[in-house]
Protein backbone atom coordinates (compact mmCIF):
# COMPACT_ATOMS: atom_id res chain seq x y z
CA UNK A 1 0.00 0.00 0.00
CA UNK A 2 1.52 3.29 -1.04
CA UNK A 3 0.96 6.30 1.16
CA UNK A 4 -0.21 9.91 -0.07
CA UNK A 5 -0.94 12.66 2.83
CA UNK A 6 -3.04 15.05 1.97
CA UNK A 7 -2.12 18.18 4.30
CA UNK A 8 -4.93 20.92 4.36
CA UNK A 9 -4.78 24.95 4.12
CA UNK A 10 -1.61 25.83 5.41
CA UNK A 11 -0.61 29.35 5.71
CA UNK A 12 2.65 30.85 5.09
CA UNK A 13 2.93 33.11 7.64
CA UNK A 14 1.87 30.62 10.68
CA UNK A 15 2.19 27.20 9.49
CA UNK A 16 5.63 27.31 7.91
CA UNK A 17 7.51 24.97 10.52
CA UNK A 18 4.68 23.00 11.49
CA UNK A 19 4.24 22.05 8.02
CA UNK A 20 7.83 21.71 6.88
CA UNK A 21 7.84 19.28 10.62
CA UNK A 22 4.89 17.57 9.23
CA UNK A 23 5.88 17.15 5.58
CA UNK A 24 9.33 15.52 7.07
CA UNK A 25 7.81 13.00 9.39
CA UNK A 26 5.60 11.94 6.64
CA UNK A 27 8.75 11.37 4.28
CA UNK A 28 11.09 9.94 7.25
CA UNK A 29 8.14 7.22 7.73
CA UNK A 30 7.81 6.58 4.28
CA UNK A 31 4.59 8.93 2.67
CA UNK A 32 5.94 8.68 -0.85
CA UNK A 33 4.31 12.06 -1.21
CA UNK A 34 2.69 15.21 0.40
CA UNK A 35 -0.29 17.38 -1.54
CA UNK A 36 -0.25 20.59 0.12
CA UNK A 37 -3.69 23.14 -0.14
CA UNK A 38 -3.76 26.62 1.55
CA UNK A 39 -1.43 28.87 0.22
CA UNK A 40 1.63 27.96 -2.14
CA UNK A 41 4.85 28.51 -0.77
CA UNK A 42 7.95 28.23 -2.51
CA UNK A 43 10.17 28.19 0.63
CA UNK A 44 8.64 25.41 2.00
CA UNK A 45 9.41 23.78 -1.50
CA UNK A 46 12.54 24.63 -1.57
CA UNK A 47 13.01 23.62 2.19
CA UNK A 48 11.68 20.16 1.41
CA UNK A 49 13.38 19.55 -2.15
CA UNK A 50 17.14 20.44 -0.15
CA UNK A 51 16.31 17.61 2.44
CA UNK A 52 15.15 15.48 -0.16
CA UNK A 53 18.34 15.92 -2.00
CA UNK A 54 20.54 15.75 0.76
CA UNK A 55 18.31 12.95 2.34
CA UNK A 56 17.60 11.17 -0.75
CA UNK A 57 15.04 8.77 -1.55
CA UNK A 58 12.06 10.01 -3.94
CA UNK A 59 9.92 11.88 -2.04
CA UNK A 60 7.63 14.63 -3.82
CA UNK A 61 6.01 17.45 -2.23
CA UNK A 62 3.22 19.06 -4.66
CA UNK A 63 0.87 21.87 -4.26
CA UNK A 64 -3.05 21.79 -5.50
CA UNK A 65 -5.52 24.30 -5.35
CA UNK A 66 -8.60 21.93 -5.17
CA UNK A 67 -8.78 19.61 -2.02
CA UNK A 68 -11.99 18.42 -3.44
CA UNK A 69 -10.66 17.09 -6.80
CA UNK A 70 -7.68 15.37 -4.91
CA UNK A 71 -10.31 13.71 -2.67
CA UNK A 72 -13.01 13.18 -5.55
CA UNK A 73 -10.69 11.86 -7.61
CA UNK A 74 -8.64 9.61 -5.49
CA UNK A 75 -8.45 5.84 -6.58
CA UNK A 76 -7.91 4.17 -3.16
CA UNK A 77 -8.87 4.84 0.08
CA UNK A 78 -9.03 7.62 2.23
CA UNK A 79 -8.49 8.27 5.93
CA UNK A 80 -8.82 11.94 7.44
CA UNK A 81 -7.13 12.03 10.93
CA UNK A 82 -9.15 14.06 13.03
CA UNK A 83 -9.25 14.29 17.12
CA UNK A 84 -13.47 13.56 16.77
CA UNK A 85 -12.51 10.20 15.43
CA UNK A 86 -12.49 6.60 15.84
CA UNK A 87 -9.45 5.53 17.91
CA UNK A 88 -6.74 4.63 15.98
CA UNK A 89 -5.12 1.45 17.92
CA UNK A 90 -8.89 0.21 17.42
CA UNK A 91 -9.41 0.69 14.01
CA UNK A 92 -5.89 -0.05 12.41
CA UNK A 93 -6.48 -3.68 11.30
CA UNK A 94 -9.27 -3.02 9.25
CA UNK A 95 -7.17 -0.08 7.59
CA UNK A 96 -4.29 -2.55 7.42
CA UNK A 97 -6.12 -4.59 5.05
CA UNK A 98 -6.09 -2.04 2.83
CA UNK A 99 -4.00 -2.61 -0.28
CA UNK A 100 -5.14 0.23 -2.44
CA UNK A 101 -3.00 3.47 -2.48
CA UNK A 102 -3.89 5.42 0.88
CA UNK A 103 -4.39 9.14 1.13
CA UNK A 104 -4.38 10.44 4.85
CA UNK A 105 -6.11 13.50 4.82
CA UNK A 106 -4.43 16.08 7.59
CA UNK A 107 -6.10 19.46 8.86
CA UNK A 108 -5.23 22.54 9.28
CA UNK A 109 -7.20 25.18 11.08
CA UNK A 110 -10.89 24.22 10.32
CA UNK A 111 -11.76 21.01 8.53
CA UNK A 112 -14.48 21.33 5.82
CA UNK A 113 -17.36 18.40 6.50
CA UNK A 114 -17.42 17.11 3.21
CA UNK A 115 -13.69 15.84 4.41
CA UNK A 116 -15.71 13.64 7.13
CA UNK A 117 -18.29 12.80 5.03
CA UNK A 118 -15.96 11.30 2.34
CA UNK A 119 -13.34 9.44 4.51
CA UNK A 120 -13.42 5.97 4.57
CA UNK A 121 -12.06 6.17 8.14
CA UNK A 122 -12.34 9.07 10.67
CA UNK A 123 -9.43 8.23 12.86
CA UNK A 124 -8.07 9.82 16.16
CA UNK A 125 -5.09 9.54 18.16
CA UNK A 126 -5.69 9.56 22.15
CA UNK A 127 -8.85 11.68 21.23
CA UNK A 128 -7.21 14.45 23.40
CA UNK A 129 -6.10 17.99 21.68
CA UNK A 130 -2.05 17.35 20.51
CA UNK A 131 -0.32 17.85 17.11
CA UNK A 132 -0.62 16.71 13.42
CA UNK A 133 2.62 15.65 13.52
CA UNK A 134 2.62 13.29 16.53
CA UNK A 135 -1.07 12.38 15.11
CA UNK A 136 0.57 11.28 11.76
CA UNK A 137 3.73 9.83 12.98
CA UNK A 138 2.10 7.65 15.42
CA UNK A 139 -0.74 6.77 12.78
CA UNK A 140 2.00 5.65 10.44
CA UNK A 141 3.93 3.29 13.15
CA UNK A 142 0.70 1.81 13.91
CA UNK A 143 -0.19 1.34 10.33
CA UNK A 144 3.54 0.36 9.10
CA UNK A 145 4.56 -1.05 12.78
CA UNK A 146 8.58 -1.02 13.00
CA UNK A 147 8.83 -0.87 8.97
CA UNK A 148 7.42 2.56 9.52
CA UNK A 149 11.24 3.57 10.92
CA UNK A 150 13.51 1.67 8.82
CA UNK A 151 12.70 3.35 5.22
CA UNK A 152 15.76 3.32 2.90
CA UNK A 153 16.51 6.84 1.01
CA UNK A 154 18.79 5.86 -1.80
CA UNK A 155 20.71 8.80 -4.00
CA UNK A 156 21.59 11.05 -0.78
CA UNK A 157 24.63 12.99 -0.18
CA UNK A 158 24.50 12.61 3.77
CA UNK A 159 23.72 8.85 5.52
CA UNK A 160 23.67 9.04 9.55
CA UNK A 161 25.45 5.96 11.09
CA UNK A 162 23.71 5.69 14.65
CA UNK A 163 25.86 6.06 17.64
CA UNK A 164 25.58 5.84 20.91
CA UNK A 165 27.80 8.75 22.26
CA UNK A 166 28.15 11.17 19.46
CA UNK A 167 27.40 11.84 15.77
CA UNK A 168 28.25 9.78 12.71
CA UNK A 169 27.45 10.80 9.61
CA UNK A 170 28.56 9.39 6.03
CA UNK A 171 28.72 12.47 3.28
CA UNK A 172 28.87 11.12 -0.39
CA UNK A 173 32.27 10.36 -1.61
CA UNK A 174 33.42 8.38 1.21
CA UNK A 175 34.42 11.45 3.90
CA UNK A 176 33.04 11.25 7.20
CA UNK A 177 31.84 13.63 9.74
CA UNK A 178 32.53 12.56 12.94
CA UNK A 179 31.89 14.56 16.33
CA UNK A 180 31.94 13.57 19.95
CA UNK A 181 32.01 15.13 23.03
CA UNK A 182 35.30 15.67 22.48
CA UNK A 183 34.88 16.89 19.20
CA UNK A 184 34.51 21.14 19.47
CA UNK A 185 30.66 21.54 19.18
CA UNK A 186 31.60 23.77 15.92
CA UNK A 187 33.11 21.25 13.71
CA UNK A 188 29.35 19.66 13.62
CA UNK A 189 25.64 20.82 14.16
CA UNK B 1 8.19 4.51 35.25
CA UNK B 2 6.81 8.03 35.07
CA UNK B 3 7.89 10.15 31.99
CA UNK B 4 9.30 14.28 32.38
CA UNK B 5 9.92 15.70 29.72
CA UNK B 6 12.71 18.26 29.03
CA UNK B 7 12.29 20.77 26.28
CA UNK B 8 15.62 22.99 25.48
CA UNK B 9 16.07 25.82 24.18
CA UNK B 10 12.79 27.50 23.63
CA UNK B 11 12.34 30.66 21.49
CA UNK B 12 8.87 32.46 21.80
CA UNK B 13 8.71 34.11 18.79
CA UNK B 14 9.94 31.34 16.41
CA UNK B 15 8.96 28.12 18.26
CA UNK B 16 5.73 29.37 20.05
CA UNK B 17 3.32 26.76 17.69
CA UNK B 18 5.74 23.91 18.15
CA UNK B 19 6.63 23.98 21.52
CA UNK B 20 2.92 24.09 21.90
CA UNK B 21 2.14 20.73 19.87
CA UNK B 22 5.50 19.24 21.76
CA UNK B 23 4.16 20.01 24.71
CA UNK B 24 0.49 18.64 23.89
CA UNK B 25 2.26 15.79 22.78
CA UNK B 26 4.02 15.25 25.57
CA UNK B 27 0.72 15.35 27.75
CA UNK B 28 -1.58 13.36 25.49
CA UNK B 29 0.78 10.53 25.65
CA UNK B 30 0.85 10.23 29.07
CA UNK B 31 4.35 12.66 30.11
CA UNK B 32 3.29 13.90 33.72
CA UNK B 33 5.40 17.20 33.05
CA UNK B 34 7.63 18.93 30.85
CA UNK B 35 9.70 21.35 31.89
CA UNK B 36 11.29 23.90 29.65
CA UNK B 37 14.61 25.95 28.70
CA UNK B 38 14.91 28.83 26.89
CA UNK B 39 13.06 32.04 27.35
CA UNK B 40 10.54 31.96 29.60
CA UNK B 41 6.63 32.38 27.59
CA UNK B 42 3.68 33.03 29.96
CA UNK B 43 1.65 32.87 26.70
CA UNK B 44 3.06 28.78 25.93
CA UNK B 45 2.52 28.71 29.92
CA UNK B 46 -1.22 30.30 29.50
CA UNK B 47 -1.93 28.42 26.54
CA UNK B 48 -1.05 24.83 28.32
CA UNK B 49 -2.96 25.68 31.36
CA UNK B 50 -6.31 26.34 29.46
CA UNK B 51 -5.66 23.31 27.73
CA UNK B 52 -5.43 21.08 30.75
CA UNK B 53 -8.26 23.01 32.45
CA UNK B 54 -10.53 22.43 29.58
CA UNK B 55 -9.68 18.79 28.80
CA UNK B 56 -8.13 17.58 32.27
CA UNK B 57 -5.62 15.39 33.81
CA UNK B 58 -2.63 16.47 36.56
CA UNK B 59 -0.24 17.37 33.67
CA UNK B 60 2.35 20.20 34.42
CA UNK B 61 4.33 22.42 32.22
CA UNK B 62 7.32 24.21 34.35
CA UNK B 63 9.84 26.52 33.27
CA UNK B 64 13.60 26.39 34.18
CA UNK B 65 16.91 28.66 33.40
CA UNK B 66 19.24 25.57 33.91
CA UNK B 67 19.19 22.70 32.21
CA UNK B 68 22.18 21.62 33.60
CA UNK B 69 20.73 21.56 37.23
CA UNK B 70 18.03 19.46 36.08
CA UNK B 71 19.95 16.65 34.24
CA UNK B 72 22.80 16.71 36.98
CA UNK B 73 19.79 16.27 39.81
CA UNK B 74 17.52 14.07 37.84
CA UNK B 75 16.92 10.93 40.17
CA UNK B 76 16.40 8.41 37.12
CA UNK B 77 17.23 7.33 33.58
CA UNK B 78 17.33 9.55 30.93
CA UNK B 79 17.16 9.59 27.25
CA UNK B 80 18.02 11.96 24.80
CA UNK B 81 16.26 12.15 21.34
CA UNK B 82 18.77 13.07 18.69
CA UNK B 83 18.81 11.96 14.99
CA UNK B 84 22.20 10.56 15.44
CA UNK B 85 21.37 8.18 18.42
CA UNK B 86 20.62 4.28 18.09
CA UNK B 87 17.71 3.45 16.68
CA UNK B 88 14.55 3.56 18.84
CA UNK B 89 12.89 0.22 17.82
CA UNK B 90 16.66 -1.59 18.83
CA UNK B 91 16.91 -0.24 21.76
CA UNK B 92 13.86 0.18 23.47
CA UNK B 93 13.47 -2.64 25.04
CA UNK B 94 16.63 -2.24 26.92
CA UNK B 95 14.99 1.49 27.91
CA UNK B 96 11.70 -0.67 29.08
CA UNK B 97 13.39 -2.46 31.67
CA UNK B 98 14.17 0.26 33.54
CA UNK B 99 11.60 1.21 36.31
CA UNK B 100 12.96 4.79 37.92
CA UNK B 101 11.46 7.65 36.63
CA UNK B 102 12.42 8.71 33.03
CA UNK B 103 13.59 12.37 31.43
CA UNK B 104 13.16 12.85 28.11
CA UNK B 105 15.11 15.40 26.38
CA UNK B 106 14.17 17.11 23.48
CA UNK B 107 16.41 19.35 21.44
CA UNK B 108 15.66 22.93 20.55
CA UNK B 109 18.40 24.52 17.63
CA UNK B 110 21.41 22.98 18.99
CA UNK B 111 21.93 20.70 21.46
CA UNK B 112 25.27 21.14 23.95
CA UNK B 113 27.70 18.25 23.91
CA UNK B 114 26.84 17.70 27.90
CA UNK B 115 23.33 16.28 27.17
CA UNK B 116 24.79 13.19 24.62
CA UNK B 117 27.71 12.57 27.63
CA UNK B 118 24.98 12.58 30.33
CA UNK B 119 22.47 10.76 28.66
CA UNK B 120 21.76 7.43 29.42
CA UNK B 121 20.78 6.76 25.95
CA UNK B 122 20.95 8.99 22.80
CA UNK B 123 18.15 7.61 20.63
CA UNK B 124 16.71 8.22 17.08
CA UNK B 125 13.75 7.60 15.60
CA UNK B 126 14.93 6.70 11.60
CA UNK B 127 18.14 8.14 11.96
CA UNK B 128 15.92 11.06 8.73
CA UNK B 129 15.25 14.26 9.57
CA UNK B 130 11.97 15.38 10.65
CA UNK B 131 10.59 16.75 13.58
CA UNK B 132 11.14 16.63 17.72
CA UNK B 133 7.05 16.18 17.73
CA UNK B 134 6.95 13.46 15.84
CA UNK B 135 9.82 11.68 17.61
CA UNK B 136 8.64 11.81 20.75
CA UNK B 137 5.53 10.82 19.83
CA UNK B 138 6.97 7.65 18.19
CA UNK B 139 9.15 7.14 21.19
CA UNK B 140 6.66 7.35 23.73
CA UNK B 141 4.34 4.47 21.36
CA UNK B 142 7.67 2.29 21.34
CA UNK B 143 7.94 2.92 25.55
CA UNK B 144 4.44 2.09 26.02
CA UNK B 145 2.73 0.33 23.14
CA UNK B 146 -0.83 1.43 22.68
CA UNK B 147 -1.51 2.28 26.57
CA UNK B 148 0.24 5.48 25.23
CA UNK B 149 -2.87 5.80 23.42
CA UNK B 150 -5.36 5.28 26.41
CA UNK B 151 -4.06 7.65 29.46
CA UNK B 152 -6.77 9.05 31.07
CA UNK B 153 -7.23 12.72 31.78
CA UNK B 154 -9.67 13.36 34.37
CA UNK B 155 -11.43 15.83 35.96
CA UNK B 156 -11.50 18.24 32.47
CA UNK B 157 -15.05 20.21 30.97
CA UNK B 158 -14.28 18.32 27.61
CA UNK B 159 -14.38 14.64 26.68
CA UNK B 160 -14.81 13.51 23.59
CA UNK B 161 -16.86 10.14 22.23
CA UNK B 162 -15.09 8.72 19.37
CA UNK B 163 -17.59 8.91 16.47
CA UNK B 164 -16.88 7.39 12.55
CA UNK B 165 -18.29 10.50 11.14
CA UNK B 166 -19.04 13.55 12.72
CA UNK B 167 -17.90 14.90 16.38
CA UNK B 168 -19.23 13.77 19.29
CA UNK B 169 -18.14 16.52 22.45
CA UNK B 170 -19.77 15.71 26.51
CA UNK B 171 -19.25 19.03 28.07
CA UNK B 172 -19.39 19.18 31.88
CA UNK B 173 -22.26 18.77 33.11
CA UNK B 174 -24.13 16.17 30.62
CA UNK B 175 -24.43 18.95 28.14
CA UNK B 176 -23.33 17.25 25.14
CA UNK B 177 -22.39 19.25 21.37
CA UNK B 178 -22.97 17.00 18.67
CA UNK B 179 -22.01 17.92 15.00
CA UNK B 180 -22.14 16.01 11.63
CA UNK B 181 -21.73 16.01 7.94
CA UNK B 182 -25.65 17.69 8.32
CA UNK B 183 -24.93 20.01 10.61
CA UNK B 184 -23.98 23.17 10.54
CA UNK B 185 -19.91 23.44 10.38
CA UNK B 186 -20.44 27.18 12.79
CA UNK B 187 -21.81 24.99 15.41
CA UNK B 188 -18.74 23.51 16.46
CA UNK B 189 -15.01 23.69 15.69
Amino acid sequence: MTITVLRLGHRPQRDKRLSTHLILCARALGAERVIYTGMKDPRLEEGIANVVKEWGGSFRLEYTSSRRSVIRNWNGKMVHLTMYGLQAHEVINEVKKNEEPLLIVVGGAKVPWDVYEEADWNISVTTQPHSEVSALAIFMHLLQGDAALQHEFPGGRLKITPNPRGKDVDVEGGRRKRGSAKTKSSELT
